[in-house]
């Protein structure tokens, strides 16, 4: 493959998917294939998280005690954490030319939050863009998988989001292939059920593509 | 003075004002008014808190270890707390015709967070809107004073919020006075410089109006 660093600069995007669709390891496997080019700085991050009040709303949100959370309580403390990460973290790496590669974004509430308490998309959109200040990826690279195979591929105990019902689960996978399908500028849908390597070559192919 | 209690059923009334306006002693006055009138029952609730959640959320808020926190993940996380309270507390109280009397609200979020990282009505009005579920008070009782007599009667260490400078807290007075200026149908300013009586008196006496 040819250098493509030069051209990620300041670009903005995003591994998302199910529970155990293998963003994290994606994320990183581009990390350290861009790093390797030496030509752009990379900011990996991950959403909630990566900044010290993300990561203790992160535990708020997803502790299985707090049961009685109300879905826009849940859809808007996602939000807080976003905020503060895009603050601290996000808008000043794409401002210094970096490429910010982020596991999960906007988009995992439009699949997880959506219609619960009567959520429509355009609530979750009008709420995203007070928090991100209307920054938004220019690629996300959805990690399409079966609901079964990605629930039993949680190799822990389970958080509070994904005790959910199977149900539930399936209509998020439903969720995520609905955005990619209504906006394919923005998104590449790839078939996260092969090998880690495999995954890897489309996400690079899909990144070379933007980056022309 | 006659029994009003009976016209108030179902109606949401809110205290704001700065710190040290008295809204906390005000609400209690007025809960234990009406109780003695024995017509309705009253939810008596604060914002921030009141719910298990929004007390975890109102401590992070609050915190003043938590210098970095963002303007808009400030905002978002009080309207997080919020969105709880309303389903929880303050939108099933209403339905089954309970007066609800709120300690702070959305008012609060135009006083305090407007402007900050840029941060306009219309966005704060935008995601309250969907924390809220459109649900809003039907009066709120704006407890005026001037800033520097507010956090003179802070009775111990300030938090997060009222540590800020004098010049940030006598804009949170012009912008609550805005509002009020703004919406005359669903405000009254009363004057909190002075005695708890006297300003119970002219409370009772706006919630008359209302339930006429």
């Amino acid at each position: 493959m040819s250098a493509i660093g030069a051209n990620l600069r300041g670009k903005f995007i995003v591994f998302d998917g199910t529970e155990g669709s293998g963003k994290s390891t994606q994320a990183r496997l581009l990390r350290d294939a861009i790093l390797k080019e030496g030509t752009v700085e990379v900011a990996l991050v991950r959403d909630p998280g990566t900044t010290r009040l993300g990561e203790r709303i992160r535990q708020i949100v997803l502790d299985p005690e707090n049961a009685e959370m109300a879905m826009r309580c849940e859809m808007l403390l996602y939000m807080a954490a976003r905020a503060q990460m895009m603050a601290e973290t996000i808008a000043p790496a794409l401002q210094s030319g970096n490429l910010v590669i982020c596991d999960r974004f906007v988009s995992s509430t439009l699949a997880y939050q959506l219609g619960g308490d009567g959520l429509t998309a355009d609530e979750i959109r009008r709420v995203a863009q007070v928090a991100t200040r209307g920054i938004a990826p220019d690629l996300t690279l959805l990690l399409d998988l079966p609901a079964q195979q990605s629930l039993a591929r949680v190799g822990r105990e389970k958080d509070r989001i994904e005790q959910r019902p199977m149900e539930y689960h399936e209509q998020v996978r439903k969720n995520y292939l609905a955005q990619a399908a209504a906006d394919p500028a923005h998104f590449r849908v790839i078939d996260a059920m092969r090998e880690p390597e495999a995954i890897h070559a489309d996400a690079l192919k899909a990144l070379t593509e933007i980056a022309r």
